[in-house]
């Protein structure tokens, strides 16, 4: 496929009007081809007008069609893995192996929200009939359904080319939902996002959806997203990046004549607790695990650890010096862009003269091209750690400091003060399971996910997973940004009281025409209704 | 029962060291005894931090005994009704007969709530067991469950003394859900609160819960509410008054360092569309129920109409003509507080003098009390109507605005350009269901709740009732204030990956010992699992 330049408004290929830009190979410092062009003020309006006037239209299409298109979509995608990877891996240097396993997990997810359409417990059907002879008043039928919210803006993430971009996690929700969706590209991967733009326009026409359902807008700046958020017409927002840019598009929801609810995931610093019997009987694996899940991809992926908690002991300085000789064995690796490879050093250098702080390893600095990020392995310990809440903070980058804790007692308070994160981590054998639930326990407070004995990295997306979590690691701690839950993100329950049967959704009908499992006063189920007259 | 006129932290009588106030009787424009004490800034932290070191154990307590704690309550409540109604209807000259109601509405939800901690549904627990063999990564166990977000500040409504305000949805919703509660009692009826908070209070400490669960501070400004949305430890915030109050909550809530979630029910100026076969062949009993709907209780009620269409023609007319006689025929009633009473005066004025309304009707002045409102009827057409957004806002008092159409495509455009409301109702007959249906499917984007051929006051708290709606109805648009979904506002989703059976919360283990409903690997059920290992 030819990558065009152009942002893409309902399906269509815009003028190449806006300012002019370029996608930068990261390994080779070098610009990529072609020229992009930053969507102009009009555009982003044209394309929320155009996604307001198909929002009726596509909130009515049958579920099983939205299903069919997101089933076929996951097709043309896989079918397409050798140029979507190549462009990619030349836009990212996120290297081949991870990016076709990120692309298999986009289509996987779009294959889960095409199961959740089929199976309809998205939708949280509700029904509580009548009771017209009860007294001092009848009980009315109340039947209700959770239904699309409208138009989503959509920020794609730089560290996911595939699974937060363009058919990203938030674009596909909105899209299986039923909400049309302006996605604001990253400027990261211009080029990965035209392609598979071009497919998703393909494949919404052929399934014959509306194709003012879905447009993609490219801008290296900011003015292309401010116009999205405060468009009157869009109803939600959703965005993978840095808390100050979430806390920016939150701002300015809430200061809208309609404020309207942002899902901004934010990133957080996940905090790994690994318990004295793990560290006497599995060392090297723990080690081994914990590593590559805080160094690969240059430590740039969502989930990974940043923290590690440990109680002070020969094991833990046994278990120190193998994660240290890791860390000093690892090459460094590029990172997305010069600003996230400028951030690292500063923070690597502003640590490596903290008086709180003490470099335990640092892998070499020569690596491939000139944004390469080395890992580095830092140490304090518990009492000083409480002391800074800024060491709670995530570094993006191939970084963990190491946190250690006098006894049992000082980490359980440690993990109390602990900042909201996106997942936390116990490793712990079956003889310390009493503190390992305690910690569990403290950390359900804490975070979207925790994991027994496993990496915080690797997301699964499932039906119940959760990837969100307390401020700062989200905007909005009641969400998920990934699964079949994240669906909820763009719905709106809607109660029809006293309808006759042939006014309701299908979804909320007697007969159950579309078979979904409801909740019929009270009682699951997908039989249908005896209506008392 | 005595009324002390004490703020009460962790069900403690609290000093009186705050501004002394009195509660006023709306009927006979004069105080009431005794003195209330408003809480002071340290006080009001004080109940916060208490309930923040609450917020663990009762998190933790099993959902039965809070259900059993809230079947105890609603019984109490009932027992004092005599003396609750009689304090109330002092305070707020809403009568007996709506109060009682009221009341026992309010059991009822104490008791919705219950079943719903007995039943177990509210807790969306999703199970997704663990694949070892799947390639290329063995996929992990994920269990989660909807958790209480921690203290929650409440704001009491002045309209409804008993649902909506000490113990009503937003209160006995956190504390059904686990989550301490910190309640700014309305100054409007001081003593029902006192009441109510001793009561409360009691039964919290019979059930053997703890006492930080539950603050109730009085205040006639705006220091509590801000000391409460600002403090640190507090999570999320329910509130139910006006737009300018939930906006200006809002706007603190989202400066916070941590921003947490408001959810504000604000009114709006619900729309009744009355079809013209209904108005042909139904006008006295539609006239008779609009009327009641938008006049009881002098118009202080959440879901009351206060906008009517109807489509040009002589029944139309002949409808007005009953219903214009009927308002005139109406006594006027007290408001609530001299504030609300002024701000309906100056709308009643501001109209009358109105070049795009006309008066319909108008009823006698001369009521019940200083505080006394007379109901109006205005009159415009359609056109007038989308040229001004302030004519959809909300007015409280017994005032509702006719909106002639042209015809059925005039009504159907101005349905097109409403702001959000709580409810809509349409009223017609079987051969009109084409036009109905499509006015329908415009209001369940405008709604939390469609009615057909009723009136869209009178909510049924059920589990599938909304009662709530796009802004400006509320602030948050997903939520429901009533019924047994708003139980979702208080808590947040955790996902437990690889997590050993003992080491779950009871309702995922696999032997599903509190037999609640889970969906296992995308099916409804209560069975056990049984785990591949």
């Amino acid at each position: 496929m030819p990558i065009l330049g152009l942002s893409r408004i309902a399906g269509e290929p815009a003028e190449p009007s806006g300012r002019a830009f370029r996608a930068i190979d990261p390994a080779a410092d070098a610009y990529l081809p072609p020229e992009f062009h930053a969507a102009t003020p009009e555009q982003a309006r044209q394309a929320c007008e155009l996604a307001a006037r198909a929002a009726e239209a596509f909130a009515d299409t049958p579920p099983l069609r939205r299903a069919e298109f997101l089933r076929s979509l996951a097709g043309r995608l896989l079918d397409a893995e050798s140029e979507l990877v190549e462009r990619a891996d030349n836009e990212t240097a996120l290297g081949s192996t991870r990016l076709k396993c990120e692309l298999a997990r986009t289509a996987a997810q779009l294959n889960l929200f095409a199961e959740e359409l089929e199976d309809g417990s998205w939708l949280d059907a509700r029904v509580e009939t009548a009771d017209p002879q009860r007294l001092p008043t009848p009980k009315p039928d109340h039947r209700s359904i959770c239904r699309p919210v409208g138009p989503v803006a959509v920020f794609a993430s730089s560290l996911y080319p595939f699974a937060h971009s363009v058919i990203g996690c938030d674009a596909a929700g909105a899209l299986a939902a039923g909400c049309p969706v302006v996605v604001k590209a990253h400027p990261a991967h211009p080029g990965t996002s035209a392609l598979i733009a071009s497919i998703v326009a393909g494949e919404l026409a052929a399934a014959r959806l509306p194709a003012g359902a879905f447009s993609v807008l490219f801008d290296d700046g900011d003015d292309t997203g401010r116009e999205l958020v405060t468009h009157p017409e869009v109803c939600a927002v959703a965005y993978s990046g840095t808390r100050k840019g979430g806390r920016a598009l939150t701002a300015l929801a809430a200061a809208r004549e309609r404020p309207i609810p942002v899902y901004a995931e934010m990133g957080a610093a996940n905090p790994v607790f690994l318990l004295p019997g793990a560290l006497r009987f599995r060392p090297d694996a723990i080690a081994a695990e914990l590593h590559e899940s805080f160094t690969h991809n240059a430590g740039q992926t969502a989930s990974r650890p940043g923290l590690v908690f440990l109680v002070a002991g020969e094991d833990s300085d046994a278990f120190l010096d193998r994660l240290a000789r890791a860390v000093r064995a690892t090459p460094a690796l590029p990172m997305l862009s010069p600003g996230a490879h400028a951030a690292y050093q500063a923070v690597l250098s502003a640590r490596a003269h903290d008086a709180d702080l003490r470099v335990l390893a640092a892998g070499p600095r020569e690596g491939c091209g000139a944004w390469a990020a080395a890992p580095a392995l830092f140490f304090t310990d518990a009492a000083a750690f409480r002391g800074r809440a800024d060491l709670g903070d995530e570094v993006r980058g191939p970084l963990a400091l190491v946190v250690q804790c006098v006894d049992k007692t000082d980490m359980m308070q440690t993990a109390r003060m602990l900042p909201g994160a996106l997942a936390a981590a116990v490793y712990a054998e079956t003889l310390e399971s009493g503190m390992a639930s305690r910690l569990m326990r403290v950390l359900s407070d804490k975070a979207g996910r925790v994991v027994f004995n496993g990496a915080t990295s690797g997301v699964e997306v499932s039906r119940a997973v959760v990837h969100g979590g307390p401020y700062p690691a989200t905007s909005d701690g009641r969400s998920t940004s990934m699964g079949s839950v994240s669906l909820q993100r763009f719905t709106r329950r809607v109660c029809y009281q006293n309808h006759p049967d042939d006014m309701l959704p299908a979804e909320l009908r007697d007969a159950n025409p579309t078979g979904i499992p409801r909740l019929v006063d009270g009682l699951y189920c997908i039989s249908p209704i005896d209506r008392r007259t």
